[in-house]
Order: C-alpha cells, then structure tokens, then sequence
C-alpha cells in the first residue's frame, strides 16, 4: 500500500521538453519529495518496474534514479520486501532540528561583517572598463596580439611538469629576473629578483602588504586626493585613513600629522593620482627620513611612469631608500593590457621571505605558462619597443586632446593638470562649475 | 675649485667591465654621493668636458648623467656658473630629519603585524609540489596541453577588445555559465551563472568568504583533522577555529559544539580531507537543519570528488540546501592542472552581488582569454573526457597501491582509509607507530 499518490506527483513535474535527462529529472523530484518529508521515513516506494508503467518511460530510468537515490542514502532497501525512504536523522547525534519555516531576518537580508560591508558598500571600480574617457586604460587595440600569441604558442608546445603544478616562492623565476633587471634600468629600483614578488596586480600587491604588514587600527597617510583602490583596501583591512593634502610638489603633511606618527605612507611619486604632480627631490628625502626614523613603511605605487611625455621619468622613490622602509609596486596592466592580471611587488630584503610565504598561503602560486610567456615578451624586447611605441602614439593624442581643450575653453578658468605623464589628464573646472550635474 | 675629489671617487667605483653602460653607472654613482651627502649642497660640479677628460670617457656620457641629474632635481643649473649640488631640504616643510644611523630594532629584525604573523607562522604549502607522495596533485603530464593549446592560439587570434581590459562581473560570462551547467549536471549543484564567481582557487575563494563575511573574532567549526589551508586562512583573518571531531559520517559536533553557534562551518561533505569519508545523509540534513535555524554559513569545499572509484558520487550539499545557508566551492587544479589557478565559488542568490564586487576591489578581475580558453574547452566535450579518463588511469594506479600496501603490511595494523575517490588516500598505523620518525 502506498501512503502517498507519487506517480501522480512525479506526471505533474516531470518535463518531457527539458534538456535534463529523465532519469536526473526523476531522482531530482523523489529527493526533493524526501527532503520536503513529502515522503516521509519508512514510506515503501513502488516496484521500479510499477513505476515505469504508470509514468510510461523506460525502466532504466526509474532504476537510475532509484540506484541513485540509494547510493546517497536517501532510500534503503529491505531484504525481500523492496526499498523504503529511509530514516534520515541518526540516533548519534541529537542535532536540534529547525522548524521547517525559515526566519525571515535570515532568508531576507544580507548580512554581510562589517569589514565586508566597508569593502562593498566603497566600492569603487567602474563597470566601464573601455572607451572614451575611462581613466587608467591603455589602447588595448595596439597591443601585439600576434608575436604575444606566438610566444605563448611555443611556451605551450612542451610545458614543463614544473609549469603546470602549483608554483612556490613568489612567481616564475626566470619573470622575476627580467623584471628586477627591467626596474633595475628603467627605474633605478634598487633590487634582485629574490625580492620580487609576482602578483595579480597593484590590488593584490596592496593587500598582500596590508594582510602581513598592518593590524586593525594601525593608521595610513594616503595623498589627497588618492587612488581609490588603495583607500578602499585599506578600509576593508581594519586601517585607519588619514588623507593628506598635496601640493605642487606632492604629498605635504602638516605638523599635526607628523605628530602622529603613521604606520603607512601611500604615495604615487612619479605620477600622483589623480592630478598627475611629481613629487620633489625634497619631498622625497623628507619622507624617507621621516619613514626611517619612525619605522614607517612606504608603499611606492609607480601605477603608470613609463608614460612620460616630457623631461626624464625621475628613478623611483625605492632606489634611494638605503633605509628599506619602501615597498615599491607596479603593474603591467597600463603597459600590456589590464585583462592580463600581471603586476610586481619589490620588497626589502628582509621581507621578502614573509610576502612569499603570505602570497603562497592566501592565493596559492602558478600561471608558469603566462609568466614563461610575460618573461620571455620582455627578454626578446617585445616588451620596450611596446612601451616606446605607445609613448609616442599617446603622445600625440595627449597634444590633440590639449589643443582641443585649449580651443573650446577659456585657459584662464579651465586648465588641465598632470600633463607631462601617464594615461589621463585631470581638468580643474571653475569654483562656480559644478563636476557632476553635467554626467550622467 | 672643486671642495671633493670627485674624479678619483668617479675612477674607483666606475667598472669597465660591467654589463650595465657608463653613462648610468656614472648617474647612479654620483647620484649616492649626493644622497650619502658625500657631494653637500652647494657643491660646484666639474664641467662635463672636464670631468670626460678626467675619467677619459666621452664628454656624451657624462652629459647624460648630468641631465638625468638636473631633470630629478638632484643639481642645479645656475646661470652663467654652473652645476651645483641642489638643496634638498625643504623651507615649506619642516619635516624632522633622522640622524643618518639607523636604529638597529628597524633594520635587523622583520616587523610583521599580528595578523601577518599569523599567517607566515602557520603556513602550510608545501615547497615540494610534484613527485611520490605529494597529495593534492594530479598527474599533470597526461594532461592534453596540445588540445589547450589550439583552443588558446584560436582565442588569441582574434581577442575582443573586452577581453584585454578589467573585467568586471564574476568572470568570464560564457565561463560562469558553462560552470553551473556543469555543477548542475555533475554535483546536482543548483545554481544559474550569475551565482558563480571565478576565482584563483580554493584559497582565493575562502578569503573571499572571510572579507565579506567575517569579522575578527567570529567563530567556525573546521573538520578534526581538516585542511591545512582552510586553518591559516581562518586564522589569519582573525576568526577562531574551533576544531570539531569526524567520525565514519563526517563532521560529528557533541552537545557542548552545538551550545556555542558557529559562524561558519568548513565541511569536505563529498571526501572529508584528509581522512577521505563522505558524509552521511542524516549528518547532511541535520547540518544543514542546524545552520539555517541559527543563521551559520556552511562552505562547502568539494575540492576532488569528480574521482570517485567505487559508487556513485553523491550530490553537493548546497544543492540540498533550499535555505542557503551554503557556500559551494570547487577548484580545476585537481581536475585540469594546479597551475591553471581557476576555481569557482557558488553563492546563494541575495550574496552574489556583493561578493562580486569584493571580488572587484580586492583582486580587480580580466583573464579573459584565459577563462575563455576554459569555456571552450568545457564546451567542447573535452572536460568532461579529460576527466573519465583520468579515473580510469587513477584508479588502476589506486588498486596497484592497494595491493602493494596489503602486500607488505600486516593488514590488522596498517590499513588504508578513504580509498573510494580523490587523488590520496591515508593509513592508519598501529598505536606504537611513530608517524614521523620515519621521514625526513
């Protein structure tokens, strides 16, 4: 005897149109029916052969899902007397059991931590990634697809065992040379490969240096204006944020914040974002001394200096650190394209060891066949003549682009700054002009 | 007059036979002098023809270095005198000047934070990532890297715009989507693409659990033993681990665990690592019971159970889980190869959002051509074949193991546990076996 109509049930949601096979469809609903206490325990279910007749489908169907059902101990059979739903609560263990209706705070709201909502509710990357005055994206139309897919090709051709297994100690080392090499000369980065760390980007750099170098309430000077990635980070890290004002020369904090002493300094010497200053020779030394003398830690973000238009790139805020007080970071995401998700992380001496260890742990290392290909991009000089050809081409949109500002506003009221480098340019408007109404 | 023997320093330290050119090493020499104050403020320099003779060099190369110098503001050009050394201290700011001698506390020892300390302290990657005994790693040679690469060289072809810039959304669109159709089919996972987030991996996945939903302090229940990762990474984000006993059914919390609720709950319902057991029904619904009642989350790592040698592979917790209390998560480092870093995380509905955004602003996302790659070779079949033929090939190897180990073990002391899936299985030695003694 059965104690419920299944065969009626199953005809009603079954669904003879579905790309799902049959057979999943079948063991689907019978367990959805178990789950639900539809069936409730000990209920005999009908012979699989009964069952096909009354639904008209195959017997395998019916047996599949049966066979199913009883590997994953939904049903159990009977010596001699056929297969009952089985008795899902175990006698071992006296779990309370819920209601079957749900609290509604719980179905209804998100809860995310608060440090989960700091990170989302700031969030500040744009959906619109691409086009027409989308700061901080390269003209990913020019890069050399052909000689990239080509290397990458011939990298794939014999992959070593070592490149496709998990990866250890802070990226593939051969792109750790040519890197350390590439800043050494470009850069004045004062390094060896041992203390580059590839990463997946200026974020990923960021956060590794936060998840091992700051506690919940340590604080960090960030420029003013800043980046809003690294203040995002930050926040979502438990760090206290204290914005400093810039001037023409850089970041330019007061006596009250040289009294407090910080923990980090995030700066963007070569190219402060967003209004695109160099930060002095002075300003420089100022800080590394300040840094020095209270142990703070400086994160360099060199986000975009191989663009520059006039005058020399000045070396980086690292090479004149004999202190290690700087974390130098940058990305190959303005010079390559964004999509590749390749950055570097130059790290003191003494901390290299740790951050390798860190990255290992929170994301695990790897992608030797994406790193193999990046390394040998640079080493055959893919790499250079990439960056010469784009400065030029860039270049001469940046005076278009000038020309054209100078054309249609009135230079005394509007002007752009941060002209000599990078891949934006930042217009101040007038007091009376307001910047956002004219957006959508 | 010259004030320093700057020819003599230039000739001592100048190196003919390095690789790196004159002109820089003359740059980053004189450059060291300045800031080592060797060369103070005010100091005239030798006239570039002067000092080329000085050094027999070319006059061009030391106007290089000089013009490097001037242009970062290291000297200055003053009419109709000279190059002088520049004054790098500030009049605006009165920054405080550390003594040259740095303290030894600052240079000698690593200043991790807590939380950094943590997480280096308890590391677990093991720097051997290939070989006899290593678990976790599949064989990578027989990967079928010809087929990838055919389908990476067609993606690189011709590479949409979109798919070299940021990302944003998740990942890759038509990959998400190919994920939960195959989860849907293989793990009964229910889920739509927009519920997948493509991640590095596992760990990349935990941590972003961890960002969005934990605060420090908060507690989980892991698996006794459990995995390794899943440990640092609780830990290193603040939240205290609660280790709960496993018994023939799985995870099995006694009276005093289910007093104190947990935020989370880190299950391996499918292969419990490392000891290799599934959970039972009855423990599933009642886990599942017990944290929709009280509002736990439930992550679910199904790391490896697509290699399952005997019975069918049971379905996924989530998919039981109309509550959604349940964080799905699944890797192809074991059924593709390690070094691929792709994993995918699968979220109830009302988190998907926000956690596509953390994932956003911690990480930033692209990889376009990598998870399209992915998506074709989903797509196309040989996903799916790569791995029915791999456990084939695994569990001929299983049942040599087997045999060799009831072979040369007395079978009442040593005996194998969880031989019925994954890529490892474990032994269990007698009482007076030291465990590891016998390693080095």
């Amino acid at each position: 005897m059965r104690t419920f109509n299944l065969s009626d049930y199953l005809l009603q949601y079954l669904d003879k149109a579905s790309a799902t096979p049959r057979n999943r469809q079948l063991y689907r609903l019978m367990r959805q029916a178990i789950l639900d206490r539809v069936l409730p325990a000990d209920t005999r279910l009908p012979s699989s052969r009964d069952l096909a007749s009354e639904l008209s489908i195959s017997r395998n169907t019916v047996l599949y899902a049966y066979e199913q059902l009883l590997a994953e101990g939904y049903v159990e059979a009977r010596a001699g007397s056929g297969t009952y739903v089985a008795d899902t609560v175990p006698d071992s263990v006296h779990l309370p059991v819920a209601t079957t209706q749900r609290s509604p705070a719980v179905a209804e709201t998100v809860q995310l931590s608060q440090r989960g909502h700091r990170l989302v509710a700031q969030a500040g990357a744009s959906t619109q990634q691409w086009g027409a005055f989308v700061a901080g994206v390269p003209d990913v139309t020019q890069f050399p697809h052909k000689i990239w897919n080509a290397l990458q090709s011939k990298v794939w051709r014999k992959p070593p065992i070592a490149a496709l297994t998990y990866g250890h100690g802070g990226g593939y080392q051969p792109l750790r040379e040519v890197v350390a090499e590439y800043l050494k000369v470009s850069r004045s980065v004062d390094c060896e490969a041992g203390q580059v760390v590839i990463t997946n980007g200026i974020h990923q750099s960021i956060d590794l240096c936060l998840r091992l170098l700051s506690d919940p309430g340590d604080v960090a000077w960030v420029e003013d204006p800043c980046y809003w990635g690294a203040r995002n980070l930050l926040s979502a890290s438990g760090v206290t944020i204290r914005p400093i004002r810039v001037d023409a020369e850089g970041i330019c904090p007061d006596e009250a914040d040289l009294a407090a002493v910080p923990r980090f300094i995030f700066v963007t010497p070569s190219h402060q974002y967003p209004l695109g200053m160099v930060m002095s020779l002075a300003r420089r030394r100022s800080l590394l001394e300040y840094a020095r003398r209270h142990g703070c830690w400086i994160i360099e973000d060199d986000y975009d200096s191989e663009f520059r238009y006039s005058g020399r790139p000045l070396a980086s805020l690292q090479g004149m650190d004999s202190g290690e007080r700087v974390l130098y970071m940058g990305t190959f995401s303005k010079t390559m394209f964004p999509g590749l998700r390749l950055g570097y992380l130059v790290l003191p001496q003494a901390l290299s060891k740790p951050f390798v260890t860190g990255m290992e742990e929170l994301h695990r290392s790897g992608q030797a066949p994406l790193q193999a290909t990046m390394a040998e991009f640079m080493g055959q000089g893919h790499f250079n003549s990439h960056i010469r050809r784009m400065r030029l081409l860039y270049g001469a949109r940046l005076e278009i682009l000038q020309q054209a500002i100078d054309e249609h506003f009135d230079g005394s009221a509007v002007h752009a700054v941060g002209s000599d480098a990078g891949l934006h340019l930042a217009l101040r408007l007038p007091a009376h002009c307001d910047d956002k109404s004219q957006w959508k």
